[in-house]
């Protein structure tokens, strides 16, 4: 199994699991899904982060214990990345760096869209000189703003901003669009290549996964 | 379709297509392999690359004019990328830059094996301070030497030595690991990620042709 940790807390197992749903569905493979405790509203600075790395870094050598055979942090940012890959044997997938290094192999201009201020840094550091714009869809703060028709639109507006700033790949800074999504509305009306940062992670855990399989 | 590029100039069918061959087993999907024209010995220094690239160049043009959503340059130094990347509206996606790139989202020392003196310069260049070290298999100078017990003894002890040297990810820095199964008795005989240069061309280009498909 994959080991998707989210990054805040929740209780309602269908929210916790809907990431490795959407991994599950693109690559057919099960997930375990656990989220860190006391932290219902999530990673939102550097404080709540901080807080986060050693609850992140617990959770994701219980899932090695557990038998998971990669382990995904489900989030932009990466947290607690670089401190989980020293305590486990295992891969560690981040949904940022994922989605940044799918953009990479295409090679070409990227438009970041995304719900916060600025992009994780992670992303930004990975695609440097890449980056040609960054957009948030006006007037969502969050990603329940986007289930609104109005709110898919605002994210096509978004991202036909991007292309005109001369994007030729869509990265998604936020792990939220994943849930509603978004990804596929976009491919619908939209040339360019979208990156989902879940099915990023899931891209690279699932391919990791099928080898472990094979040596199993 | 995949449009799979070959930077050599072969006749016989069997052989054009087994980078595309690797790639559809794989993923599921579908390619059409070319070759460039007079260059059976391929691409061996930098005269004979500068040679292939305006051959590339034509090769991907006509892959797209055909109906390819994602076209691999299948060889790992990835020769003309930009050039192609520049003439044509569809991704390109080069083995070397895919398999470093795979790595790179693992984010663990790698261990490199290649055939010939060192590796291809774009994957020096991605992986950087993450490279613990580079192997030749012993006494192999070309890949139908690994198809021997003897040959393929050689790159499990190769592979070894890059474990010892650190190596937790090994990439292959060539493509013609790929048509001999390497990958797979590796994976069978040891625990670490073995990285493919084919099965990662085909992992983003799957990916991506998936995207086009479910737009069409």
């Amino acid at each position: 199994m994959i080991g998707v940790i989210r990054v805040f807390t929740t209780e309602e197992e269908e929210i916790l699991e809907q990431h490795g749903k959407v991994i599950s569905e693109c690559y057919g493979i099960s997930t375990v899904n656990k989220c860190i405790p006391n932290q219902p509203l999530g990673i939102f600075n550097d404080e709540t982060e901080k807080i986060a790395i050693p609850k992140i870094v617990e959770l994701g050598k219980r899932l090695e214990q557990e038998g998971c055979k990669v382990i995904t942090i489900s989030c932009a940012a990466d947290p607690a990345i670089e401190e989980l890959r020293k305590e486990v044997a295992i891969p560690v997938i981040g949904a940022g760096s994922a989605a940044a290094h799918t953009a990479l192999a295409i090679g070409q201009p990227v438009g970041i869209l995304g719900i916060t201020e600025t992009a994780p840094s992670v992303i930004n550091n990975l695609l440097g000189n890449l980056i040609v714009g960054y957009q948030q869809p006006e007037g969502v703060t969050n990603t329940t703003d986007l289930l609104t028709p109005t709110g898919k639109e605002r994210g096509v507006e978004a991202v036909n901003k991007l292309i005109d700033q001369g994007a030729k790949v869509i990265v998604f800074a936020c792990t939220g669009f994943s849930t509603i999504g978004l990804a596929d509305l976009l491919r619908q009306e939209l040339d360019v290549p979208i990156i989902d940062a879940v099915e990023a992670e899931g891209l690279f855990a699932s391919t990791l996964y099928k080898q472990q399989a094979s040596n199993a």
